[in-house]
């Protein structure tokens, strides 16, 4: 399809309205929920044409003998849901598969970053991703990764962007903003190419997403960072961060991913500090394709909001108005109004947020096109050369040694930086299922130097096996874990084969496999089909011992060394506090 | 001064922020009112950085030996106040002139549409008043003239301007969207080129701002006004009107001029219908320099809503951030926060606003640069011929005439189409003060075609004498009412030798003049001294009988034909619902 612009629409919009030109399709007789004025507007009707709200109220006049009717019989009619921050990489498909799994859950506009992708392919992947989004129902829109690699120096992603290819991406069309700023230090000590890039956004009047993870602080560092232009945050666990934040003029996202679910955390700001909620925001970030295809997606969110005590129609605003106009799209995105997109969700029961029919450009959407990756994204498992028995060895004299382990738990991203004993054997430092410590090893697979980074992990809960994934942010290397170095190579291998993907092997065997052939992020099935596998592979981790929740998310996370406290990357144990490698022996 | 944007300071206000540089000024002990939040947080300090918020908070650490400090002494600090739409022209002074007297007043940013100056001079007159405001430490936006002239073949002003010239001010710097589209029926109906104006500044993601004055109608044409990508107005004047918009996803601009006050009669929307106030604006639109002089600008219209029942917190949003949100400014405008121009208002008492200390770009302002208009700015009363004794006769036979009159009222902008009976004395018909009847002329004074239009007026309270003005909306050509042909023609003559203004005259006698020879609308006087002026031009009209309230202000507005009912312009008499011209004789 192609979405015509308003100031392409204006005459035929007015034509409409006055009745010289009929109305595509005419909803009747539903409970308009007017997110402008807040409030519920009894049997209204709705005329549509060119994919746009024409008119809402008394629209007989815009019948012809072509106009479709369809009847609310009743049901609320609520704009459709607008997710600000978001990474389709999350779900481990195509936007095609994403789109065809959130559409029927009322998401009807997406503004992605596609920084995993980013970090594989630079700006050809960003593009394609793009590309992918435009002839979908669904409203893709792209928040240009701001920080690939996100750990300069101590990291070797697929792709750097530097501020001269964030310029380039500005000017693509679809382009919304800056994504998520997670350099903060970058952006505090005044680094010049972080600033060159925000500068470049601020040009051209584009908002800059941001990423303050730092919990409880909320001094003069986050108002720098603010002061910086960086004016939105989806990662703010309590209330009186988010109090802060909102306070200084950010635009707050109350998250409620998979894994990291802050709503009822940050809905006292609302429900008990009573602030003006215009500049909350609900998104959903990272979830997972179980989450999609059993709970829902922004509707879910919407559900947990209302569950926290946040106003049904505050919640619905915080999923709509709120983020049209945090992005600047007011004339096209967020409301039900003339001139508006016609994203149009029928609702039974506003507290259980189910939408049972969704609209979307005024129709309700068929079969997507599809769409081609090139070959090129299917061949992003690059690694220097073959692995040998020896390539993950941490040798350590005597019996028993003190390892730096990166420590991690249920339902958070943040890790811990342990030391711990590990029993040395044959000059090697072996993992210990007693101390629940396994070994763990990011290796460089983007075509570049080769490097692996060696270190441990504590919490994951392996008693035997090994554990694998192409997905590890933000480099996306190969990273394993596992109690037994054969078992490592044996996951690796199994990914490598599979162009990509996820692992849990146990004594040369696999228990569960999730293939991404696409970049070693995506795959092209379905939503569901993903659940199923990604289910499955759970289930793997949980025979091999692991207790924590989503240990799979869990996992991916361990490179992620833009938050503290401890990571791996290809490079080495990164101290994520300090941002400098340091050595797994801590002796 | 030099402005530089955000883009080009996000280094060195973190430098302030991170305690690296010192700020310039840093306010002390100060009760902020936060507008994001809307609360009020009690002992704040505020760093201040090369006219910006760095921060607030504790803000010890950005102290230099160099850093001023300033005592609030608990005093509540307020965002300045922002005017989404004014006239300046209707103040009759200059840019400059305007911005002295406003600044005290806690007014630090304003909108204008000069289609007053645009209606004489057109593209030059319009970067005159741009270029004026650039340097002043009130920031000067423009909202393009949208309807020059207002009635294209019902008037003649000095300049036209189609989609070609709006497209080449939108690129202009300072611009900020489109002003008010007073051309109803163009935009309902279809016209081309007015939608090819609304094409244009859509396609520059600017807002459209509206003037939907039908008063009582808000049902799909005022939907098919919105679909065209209209999303403000300015001309509501009840509560249903104001809900209809707001529902509809338009901005509504409660306005407090000094003739045309709504803020009352809107209040309830937000006092009892409860409606979300993001949308909700106050403006002032037209201000007579007396308002200002006596009773201020956009602190008088917050007095007036917070009078009218609206929470003190909520009525200074409207005064805010809610237009900074409006024209896409909140990097730069709205709020007291990181990074924003620090435009901060002391003030003692919330309900009873009175800013007591104003700071703009971080400092009291000090003497304003002059700014030097052209030469040719000052000569625009050009009447193509000296008038003589028989121009403004209106024949008849008989000893009397159903004639058409203009029937004007205290505070009200519409008019009424009256036939009254006059008498005929001597073959022309002759005013009557009895009838209360003034007869009246609109003279083409842009060195056009030199037409004259006759009518009468009623309502004017005219007991002797002329009054004239070079102020007539919107085509400003010489408009003359008086009770004898001879009164009428030395009035002319007086405001060519002002080079335009306002006049009242009786017996060959001046009895007020103001003289405007800029356009023949604005004077470089002060507005103290404009008030003055005014205010005796306005005994002037009670000298000569008139009665009703800011009677000069409402004879300016007797040529304004897209209001109705009846008009009059340089072409005649304009029935301004049907469009058309009309002859003064009923008969």
């Amino acid at each position: 399809m192609s979405r015509r612009p308003l100031s392409q629409l204006t005459r035929e919009l007015t034509d409409v309205c006055m009745g010289r030109t009929p109305a595509d399709l005419v909803i009747r007789r539903g409970r308009l929920v007017n997110v402008h004025t807040r409030e519920v507007l009894d049997n209204q009707d709705v005329a549509i044409a060119h994919g746009r709200v024409a008119m809402f109220g008394e629209v007989g006049h815009t019948l012809g003998p072509q106009t479709e009717t369809l009847d609310a019989e009743g049901a609320y009619l609520v704009p459709g849901l607008i997710d600000t921050h978001l990474h389709v990489e999350s779900v481990m498909v195509t936007v095609t598969r994403f789109a065809e799994a959130v559409l029927p859950r009322g998401t009807t506009a997406v503004f992605i970053d596609n920084h995993e992708m980013a970090n594989v392919f630079g700006l050809p992947g960003m593009q394609w991703m793009l590309e992918e989004g435009r002839p979908l129902p669904l409203k893709v829109f792209l928040a240009v990764p701001s920080c690939v690699p996100a750990l300069p120096g101590l990291e070797d992603a697929g792709a750097a962007l530097g501020a001269e290819e964030i310029r380039t991406a500005l000017g693509w069309d679809g382009v919304a903003g800056l994504g998520e700023m997670m350099n903060m230090p970058g952006v505090i000590e005044g680094d010049e190419s972080v600033h060159a890039e925000l500068a470049a956004t601020l040009e051209r009047g584009r908002p800059i997403t941001g990423h303050w993870s730092l919990t409880g602080v909320h001094d003069h560092r986050l108002q720098a960072y603010i002061a910086a232009g960086i004016d939105s945050c989806h990662e703010t666990t309590s209330r009186e961060d988010a109090l802060a934040k909102l306070r200084a003029g950010m635009w707050v996202q109350f998250r409620e991913g998979s894994t990291f679910r802050d709503v009822e955390a940050l809905a006292p700001v609302l429900t008990e500090d009573g602030v003006d909620p215009r500049h909350c925001l609900l998104v959903t970030d990272d979830v997972l394709p179980e989450t999609i295809a059993f709970d829902g997606h922004m509707d879910r969110v919407v559900r947990h909001a209302i569950a926290a005590g946040i106003e049904p129609l505050v919640a619905i605003q915080m999923a709509t108005v709120n983020g049209a106009e945090y992005f600047g799209m007011r004339h096209d995105l967020g409301s039900i109004a003339p001139g508006r997109l016609a994203d149009i969700l029928f609702v039974e029961d506003l507290a259980d947020f189910r939408p049972h029919r969704v609209l979307a450009d005024g129709r309700e959407p068929g079969p997507l096109p599809r769409f081609e990756y090139p070959e090129e994204a299917h061949g992003s498992i690059r690694l220097a050369r073959p692995l040998a028995a020896g390539d993950l060895r941490v040798e350590a004299a005597g019996e028993a040694a003190s390892v730096r382990a990166v420590g991690v738990a249920s339902g958070r991203v943040t890790t811990e930086h342990l030391v711990v004993e590990l029993p040395v054997d044959d000059g090697e430092v072996r993992a210990s299922a007693e101390a629940d410590v396994a070994k763990l090893a990011s290796i460089e697979r983007h075509g570049g130097p080769g490097t692996i980074g060696l270190g441990f992990v504590q919490g994951l809960g392996l008693k035997r096996g090994a554990v694998a994934s192409s997905i590890a942010h933000d480099n996306h290397n190969l990273l394993v874990a596992g109690m037994n170095d054969e078992d490592m190579l044996f996951a690796v291998e199994r990914l490598v084969e599979a162009r990509g993907g996820m692992v849990a092997v146990a004594d040369r065997e696999v228990l569960g496999l999730v293939e991404l052939p696409i970049a070693g992020l995506l795959s092209d099935r379905s939503v569901p089909e993903l659940a199923q596998q990604t289910l499955a592979l759970g289930e793997a981790y949980r025979t091999l011992g692991s207790r924590i929740e989503n240990p799979e998310m869990i996992f991916s996370f361990l490179s992620l060394g833009v938050i503290p406290a401890l990571r791996l990357t290809n490079r080495g144990l990164v101290d994520a506090v300090a941002f400098e490698l340091v050595s797994p022996l801590a002796g």
